[in-house]
């Protein structure tokens, strides 16, 4: 029934490849089946001027697409002079659900920025950001931490994120582009490792919904990030 | 235990006033307790051009602040030369709230913009903006209807929105600043006038939140969107 | 003969609402008929850097108009990203307005900054712009003087403004948006509660004019302005 | 008195150079003293938007100074990304009062853009691009008309412009840069060649000023224009 | 004597990967060394305005930098708001370049948009997209052709570039990052395929050239290009 | 054949008038027939924030335009919000070219920047603008020298350039407008006054070109060079 052929709640093919950057502290090309991203993390001595002084530190992101990640080209925003609204929705988006996994005093008064640039759109970008970024995160701090500059762990847990929508009437997990286009409602769903929730977002794109949608898409959700949390270990070799 | 002494679910003091800006095709002022907002409704002859000769209509929102609105002076966007992410953020998500109401087929090849701009602001402005926009847009399109321009009414239902959030421990319902900035979890809950969801936007500030919280902050929204509805009723004298 | 059935020397009826923003350190909603601006005082603890060390303070002004405050729909300014001639020009005016009737040295390195935002134009914004921002200026002072951080009142005397114009071969007082769109000759005059001038700005909008029209105008100007310190004073009890 | 030796009524030494630009249907260096302004005007074919098939035509002005034209340099606008408000607030003025001397009608629906460029500043800048303006003006509706695109001349009459104030207690005419810096009261007067009013901008930058002073300075402001209008018709041969 | 013990003549590793863009016409990641830039050809049906009606098309090019592609991270131009001046050159470049290789009659009236975007850097770049952007042509066009929608071939040539420079007082070949910081002169020479020169740009970074430097620069970068062009045949299987 | 009548390795007829701006501390007009560029230098105490502490100085160009200096008008560059690719791409090279000419160690920490603003352009704009921006430069330093500033002359050598193209099938010295819209090759070619190489920018506007149309053009650019540091020293007496 769905346009792949995957299951009602199948995710898509999912490949975290680390290490692709070679001047970034933490990197990772993350492919959620036609979606791929490249995360990488920048350690940055200083924290925000709003953090000085308070011990804390800060972990922040920015979201780009190439123009040609869409099917059809997209204007590139440095030209067009400004970042979309849906750009930086979802650059805020990444930054709020990877610092909700992180200690802030235990990362002490630095910052580490996550760029997340999509290299191809199939749908779920912000997701696979998001999934990727934690990685990108993972390493940098890994490099802070094998250098002597951390001494406690900062991260608190794993964090990944998964879209689910209803597509032809049927709840589904991990939509790609065409699911996307025509899904009712949609949603992200951010979970730690735990799976405790971070952030959810649903909206009905058509018809308004029911709370029991609302809690079938967060079960499917769950299986979903279970299995992404287990590429990040994997991807990591922990 | 609330700053303002309100119980848990209890809403702040909400006056909806239509017919407060004489150029609009429809306005009000919506105050929920210490927050204001005006609301106005345009009516432009002419779709955006991605609808041209489709038939279909479309509802968008843009979102202002007074520079003083807040406790310390914010920058006047249009000095800074740009909306902020926040703006363009609570834009998008009243548009599209408005538009989950709206039969854009019945609406035809116009547009209604809706101009939400917060006079002073103590919590909840996307939330009151939403209300009172519906009220805006109500009245909008009423016109239209008396006009006979429109036959078939375009709205399927209210719109309202509420935040809810963890204060202290304990959910509570419609935060204000205080609340707000020291709440761990807190969402956003955008319903119709039938207690259907149109967009729900949780959030964990600090630790991550269960899906008996979501629950419990979803049981409470549903209290509130009721009496906002019966406000708007009011307002509309219907 | 006028359209709003005023007399030549008849002001529109004036209003004046101290207090009305709660945040704001000197605010009121000032309306001139149908036109309708909210101002509002800040007081900044720093000057202008160009003022530093020189014992002096500073008062500046910002112009904005609510994108439905006209009778077709205005583009909002902060989404067209910048500040269009007119409004800069409008509150250049203001600012140096208000300056005028200041002791920079009394009131010491600070600055004030004054926010005039038109929530319903009929015409005379920028005027009532100036009469109004000059009360919030004289509640903010008196703040400072309260609390005896300021210990001589830097304020000189009433600052107000108003606008005559050449209407269908008439001098009239106080233009309304019909007759400034058809007036031949127009212009704004600041003054102080004293009488004398602040600011003289006359244009010829057709057929150029002489000197006796400037001072008939000039006349007008003179009543018009007597009388909005008359409800200045009364607006602030004094 | 006077810095620069000259009485009060004295306006500094003025040259207009004719068909400076060789590109351009009409153009002038314009002298006042150490202020250099190059004016040049271009036919445009169409008119702005809103006057389409109205049969009027449009004049309008843009202004800019390189960066060295002052004392110490200013940045450079083009660079700074925007015109400042000051720049906006010339070129605004500058338009009005050129459009003030034209039949739209007898134009016809074709716009003249008229670029004054200070090379380099000692006050007056604003003046001189007025006059200087007029005279690019008047050759580009003279190839019109040579050319019989236009059959009955648009221009009304000579329009020029001049600045008064009040420098060391005394009313001066035409003031340089450093009698700016410290004057009083000052104003900028622009004439037709009949003498009347096309525009009077008069600011308090200490005191306010009275009635008699304003008379004052417009005496001198005749004469100044007076002058102003012969050296126009000389440049130009008539 | 080379940092990465390359010899004088010796190009770095070359790869060309095409089809790595699933929605783009034409693709190709192109490596040199650690230099690596994705490349993307788009084909939109119309031609720029200014080729309207002329029968003639246009190639164009947009180079973009992921942030953290540098040693240290660069800031986003999308969130600076505009594009270097480097960046603008560095495209400007690249579609003359490809321009020149290009019958724009026979390409028609259609527009090709070549992206570069630098995935990681370690100089060269502008040469690597010049040389990648060719091989992303190509294909789009070997679909145009494919298509029928273009009959005859519009592409001329082969075009490739390379970088040469003077590096601790000797020539050498493709100049990696450490190279080109302390390189004395450097050039960037696009070539065709039968070894004629589109674009020559040497400069002296330190002490000025002499023609015989010039002369021994062009000879080192006939021999690279000559290389590029081989392994553009070798990755479209020419 | 040339359009102008000139020989082929005639240049126009050049001529550079000094301290023709009152406040720089260098300036002149350069003309190069009917190519007019004013050139100013400003010194300033400071250096860029990237070399302080360094103990060197820095020399940077900006280039303007005005809009009527062209054929028909160009948009002024501070209206349109932005600076053109063109104008980055040709103060880049004015800076850089400059810069190729000056010891900045005996400079010192101090910036001096050279303004290039195009009063009328006839083709040749940026070569016009290095020439003249060298004498404006030259100008500055001895006003240093001469109080004493720097004792060691931190001017290497003299720097001109001067455009030579491929024009109706003949190699032509300084192209002007006419010239260069219809030449097939072209090329800017900076030289010291010793006859060095500085910077050699050759574009195929047509078809490739070979290795000894560049040689042939550089002959003549050598000539154009010598005459223009020649005229470098008549304007500067030396």
């Amino acid at each position: 029934m769905r346009p792949s052929g995957r299951k009602l709640s199948d995710l898509r093919t999912v490949s975290i490849e680390t290490g692709v950057m070679k001047h970034a502290e933490g990197s990772c090309l993350i492919k959620m089946g036609e979606t791929h991203v490249l995360c990488s993390a920048t350690i940055e001595d200083k924290p925000p001027p709003f953090l000085k002084n308070t011990g804390q530190g800060w972990v922040t992101a920015e979201y780009g697409m190439l123009p040609r990640a869409t099917n059809s080209r997209t204007r590139r925003e440095a030209a067009a002079g400004k970042q979309s609204g849906r750009t930086q929705e979802i650059q805020r988006l990444i930054g709020r659900a990877l610092r909700a996994g992180v200690d802030r005093n235990a990362l002490g008064e630095r910052q580490i920025v996550i760029d997340c640039d999509v290299i191809q759109a199939d749908g779920g970008t912000r997701c696979a950001s998001i999934t990727g970024g934690w990685v990108a995160l993972r390493l940098a701090v890994n490099k802070l931490m094998a250098a002597g500059t951390i001494v406690s762990d900062p991260i608190l847990d794993h964090v990944s994120a998964i879209s689910c929508g209803v597509y032809a009437g049927q709840p589904v997990l991990d939509l790609d582009y065409l699911e996307d286009s025509a899904a009712g409602t949609d949603g992200n769903f951010v979970m730690t490792g735990a799976g405790r929730l971070i952030e959810v977002q649903m909206s009905a794109e058509g018809a308004a919904f029911s709370q029991e949608e609302l809690l079938h898409l967060l079960d499917l959700a769950r299986t979903g990030n279970a299995a992404l949390v287990a590429a990040q270990k994997a991807a990591l070799g922990v």
